[in-house]
């Protein structure tokens, strides 16, 4: 077990890499003076927000670790800080190399054309990328060291999930209330341009791609990865060979860091290519690399093939649900959207609803077929496997997801500072770009989520010693259909909360025109922070319902109605919110490129009433897209672990508070 | 049992009293010769559409019975005729009535005001819903004199749902198809009002009124009724005292059938109140008779009360959902999003989208409490009872639902007949009457759809003699994820299917008024004739591909994941279509309505943004309510009732095929 040393000191390689990509992107030229000023804002503004994010989110982890550490167990509280602390990290860290980096990949467009802001702008993404799959292997290899308890190092996962909780909530009622705020009143009222810095409100919008796509990514992903191996772990433990069996995963994600490293480092040979190949060729490098390691590595501890299968069937899901999201938002669906513009903003609704159903059929099959194939070749052990199995090389997919944001900010810059048509078409080319790793990273997120779902499904059956959860019961029936109505609940509150803080922030911005003399013709500067603050006081105080639910609902379930209803409820949670996930991210991406492809030329072109059909159409799948789909993914995954954590309370209580109810009838 | 032929013969007595309405309808003033010639072109066309419709249906109902004889039992395939036949019969039946009764609704507007409008049109409503509770009393009772076997019994529903999904999904084709493409070329393009005689495509969305909300709401409750009563004499033939139980649910809707009788009646005593009040005390009459004979009919059969209180949990499930659906769609969110539509289209679409996942938490709590209020009082039988409980009295529910489309067919001929303002007025009173009652049968029929499905499935796990449907299994899982998509991919199909349909009809609209000389100028008549066919031939072809998958899909998934994953399919399905069909009717409804309010003056009233706003809204939200949400309530039923029938297909050839699967890998 002594060599075991090696994995946390991994992670910690992984962590050093992560650093000294970052100082190498601040080494680069930040550019002119005005262009490091608004780098700076966005870099403030993002900082602001993380920090008063951060302390709502200490308050809350400070109470359910003291709970935790009366009601389960004092280490597993601790493993519980470990976890929510190692996402903050990564969230603060990623967050400050991703608004680092965007000046400097605009002087990167300046200097060196394409490539060189391509790379920059890559290097700069890989820091999160690279951070998150780190501190997964770090914190998990480093508890696994100590103990080898599931129940405390599933503490972790609990963590790391509040954390993703909050993050992507607040982050996508943050980046979306930001956006359509600024655009109502910037582009269709005022009639400025998009990113013009006269608006207000456009240095929040920047820092809102950074927290919803850099920073709610990144917590996401990092949860699904942490918990998908200890789920595994989790299963592992009551297996033949437990040891085995709890290592495999940890070694699967070690080797899976290591294939990241050598991926982000081969975009040095395919800078000159076409970005979306270059991009996508530094993931297969990655694929192959860990494919190859986790190979010999299933053959030395296994001696056979079944176990590497399952992983496989999980490899597959996450490229095949990538290539469906890929389709349904960028293939001839768009194409047929776009046409249903000619008749109008209801057309154009009622045709992407349409695409935003259908597009749930393919992921769906794909999912319920690689759990079987899954299990087939190892049981539930399998399953979970599966879900590691997409999740291991999750540094390199990571690092293509924040690089979206960093390009889109780049843009920004280049507008804000009038560095010229020519640098913004670089830049326009680049964030066109990282909207379609954002739609196949989306894809990717809520498919790895609802893997992971079913992992800690399965742990949890084990935790509470259930053999089954038998839908012939009525309790376990009632358990589904409340558990399927949870993302319903939590779409119409994120919706609701968008809509209530982007009024606030149009409020504000049109105060502004108003009262600040000369702002509209130049000669003043808008009041930024007062956006900033506005946007971000209204996104922590809304992520609190949302996020306390997610919590509570399936605890009072667990105890009112028992374990096997709290199984249906769960069951019935993922696959709904697997659906609505889907619908929302598949619909909303659809919109906004079927308006991008309008604004390519196609129908008449930018100002023709079917743009004007297609910009309501993107309106509306924005907060889908960017906020209630996104929390969909992390709803499923914490009401599991939840369920998982607080195993031993439902145990021991639930049984007590069923014999009161029944004294009571 | 001697005494038990005098369930049949209650149901030929409803049927005599739905006649005896008819001809009395049929004796009053059809109105003048311009009245009438409309109403003749409105009957006819509703005619053409059934009889092709019919014809299509027959071909299906040939090939399933035959396979039936062959698969199942001859027997099975003739209830299973006898089933779809009564069907037929009532949608017949009651469309005559419907079509009948709106000109002379229209006349007797001009005769006797509000009061007489309101009896006569709410007595041609009643010709549909006292024909459809007494053909399943009829139906049932001979069936169950004749045999006890539920096997055969079943056939009936099997074949009462297949006409409903035709019905149901062609009918809700064709009436958002005519209306859609009716409104866009007629309201928007060539400005002229609503239902304005020049209008090629007036006639067939009149006609749609019926065939979507008479024939397809009909279909649609009949299934529901003979579905709920059929699963309870299957569940009961297994119980402790089959007999009694068998017979119970039988007793129960010959004494709702009773009380809908007298409820109709009672329309005498409240012509003179207010509409609503008078639609709503129709159904308190029946309500408290049928409660209290259900009292005493329980009392008399089990000596105690166990199984009444799943009865009643069942008739306050729908009252309440009732209520819920009410508060959702002309409450304080309809003020809500009729606010929204001061931002425009896009925050109209964010926030009636927001409404509808939250309109959808209420009544799926509703339900489960329901369910596991049954279940503790009388086990699964008691769930299948709360089904026939909330459905009794369909007679008069089903009466105050047609009673709508007879007030709006009769608000369209006072306009194209040019009655008056003063008529139109009274006809648009109670024609915005019908939406609501509309809004609240669509609730109704939801949730009834959902107990019911709830209901078949538990007599599915009897029939294929699984003692448990294991979610810790991942085939039950699969099932589960795949079941659930389903509603999803019905919801897409029929979406898109409405584009299609309403984009033919739009361009033949277009095509008279360039083609016929005069037309607009009111001296040349429309070919509405032509626009009925178009119309009508695009929904029976759409209807297929969704109609046959419902069939086809749970029968693939039973074949080759066996009878536990089927049973994971259903569950899934019918959570997944609940939530969508609730989310559709609400929005789509809230989305109405809340045009409907600015409409009255509210927000600077008609012709402003504001509204233009709101409409875009309607006629997203019409597809919606009308079309795809509907056609949940089919599909849960109807895969639950397939997987039901052939459960002895299931039994026999499912391990077969398995093993054949297993051999292959």
């Amino acid at each position: 077990m002594d060599w075991f040393i090696a994995v946390p000191v991994l992670g910690i390689v992984g962590l050093l890499f992560a650093v000294g990509t970052y100082l190498f992107v601040l080494r680069y030229n930040p550019g002119n003076e005005r262009m490091r000023l608004i780098a700076s804002e966005i870099h403030k503004g993002a900082m602001v927000f993380l920090r008063r994010e951060y302390q709502v989110i200490a308050i809350f982890m400070i109470v359910v670790s003291s709970l935790l550490a009366v009601f389960v167990s004092p280490y597993t509280a601790l493993a519980y800080l470990f976890g929510g602390l190692s996402s903050m990290l990564a969230g603060f860290f990623g967050m400050k190399a991703a608004t680092r980096s965007s000046g400097r990949t605009c002087q990167g467009a300046i200097d060196g054309g394409r490539p060189r802001a391509l790379f920059i702008a890559f290097m700069g993404g890989s820091v999160m990328g690279i951070t998150i799959a780190a501190l997964g292997v770090f914190g998990v290899g480093v508890l696994f060291l100590i103990t080898h308890d599931p129940v405390v190092i599933t503490g972790f996962a609990f963590g790391a999930s509040s954390i993703a909780l909050f993050a992507r909530v607040g982050g996508g009622i943050y980046t979306k209330s930001a956006d359509v705020g600024t655009d109502l009143v910037g582009k269709v009222e005022a009639g400025i341009p998009e990113d013009d810095p006269r608006n207000p409100g456009v240095i929040a919008d920047n820092v809102g791609d950074c927290v919803g796509d850099t920073a709610g990514m990144g917590a996401d992903l990092f949860e699904s990865y942490v918990g998908s191996v200890i789920a595994t772990i989790a299963l592992g433990a009551t297996g033949k060979e437990p040891f085995k069996l709890m290592l495999y995963p940890i070694l699967l994600i070690a080797l899976g860091l290591i294939a990241s490293m050598l991926g982000v480092l081969s975009i040095n040979l395919f800078k000159k290519i076409k970005p979306q190949s270059a991009l996508r060729f530094t993931i297969y490098v990655s694929g192959v690399i860990f494919i190859v390691a986790a190979y010999l590595a299933s053959k030395m501890l296994f001696g056979d093939l079944k176990v590497f299968i399952s992983l496989v069937a999980g490899l597959v899901v996450g490229v095949l649900i990538g290539i469906e999201s890929e389709y349904f938002t960028s293939g001839r669906p768009i194409i047929e959207l776009a046409h249903a513009s000619e008749s109008g903003p209801a057309t154009t609704l009622i045709t992407g609803l349409a695409i935003a159903f259908q597009s749930t059929i393919l992921p769906v099959i794909t999912i319920a077929l690689g759990v079987v194939v899954a299990y087939y070749f190892s049981g539930l052990y399998g399953v979970a496997i599966s879900a590691v199995g997409m999740l291991a090389t999750i540094g390199v997919v990571m690092s293509t997801d924040s690089y979206g944001p960093i390009a889109d900010n780049a843009g920004g810059i280049a507008e804000m500072s009038h560095a010229g048509p020519e640098i913004r078409k670089i830049t326009d080319e680049l964030d066109a770009l990282g909207n379609t790793t954002a739609a196949i990273g989306k894809g990717f997120a809520i498919g790895s989520a609802a893997l992971t779902a079913l992992a800690l499904f399965s742990a949890y059956q084990q935790a509470v010693g259930l053999s089954m959860i038998n839908l012939a019961a009525p309790l376990a029936v009632s358990g589904l259909f409340i558990g399927a109505m949870m993302p319903f609940a939590v779409a119409s509150m994120t919706m609701k909360a968008v809509g209530r803080a982007a009024n606030k922030m149009v409020a504000e911005i049109r105060r502004q025109f108003k009262e600040i003399k000369g702002l509209l013709d130049g000669n003043a500067m808008p009041d930024t922070g007062a956006c900033i603050d506005i946007v971000t006081k209204a996104a922590i105080r809304e992520m609190l319902l949302p996020g306390i639910s997610a919590v509570v609902v399936p605890l009072v379930v667990g105890l009112l109605m028992g374990t096997e209803a709290l199984g249906g409820f769960l069951a019935g949670a993922t696959v709904s919110g697997l659906l609505v996930g889907v619908f929302m991210a598949n619909g909303g991406a659809a919109f906004d490129n079927a308006k991008k492809w309008i604004e390519g030329g196609n129908l008449g072109g930018k100002g023709t009433p079917v743009h004007a059909a297609a910009i309501v159409g993107d309106t509306v799948g924005d907060p889908l897209k960017d906020t209630s789909g996104p929390s969909m993914n992390i709803l499923i995954k914490l009401m599991s672990i939840v369920s998982l954590v607080t195993a031993p309370v439902l145990v021991k209580y639930g049984p007590r508070i069923a014999e009161f109810i029944k004294g009571l009838l």
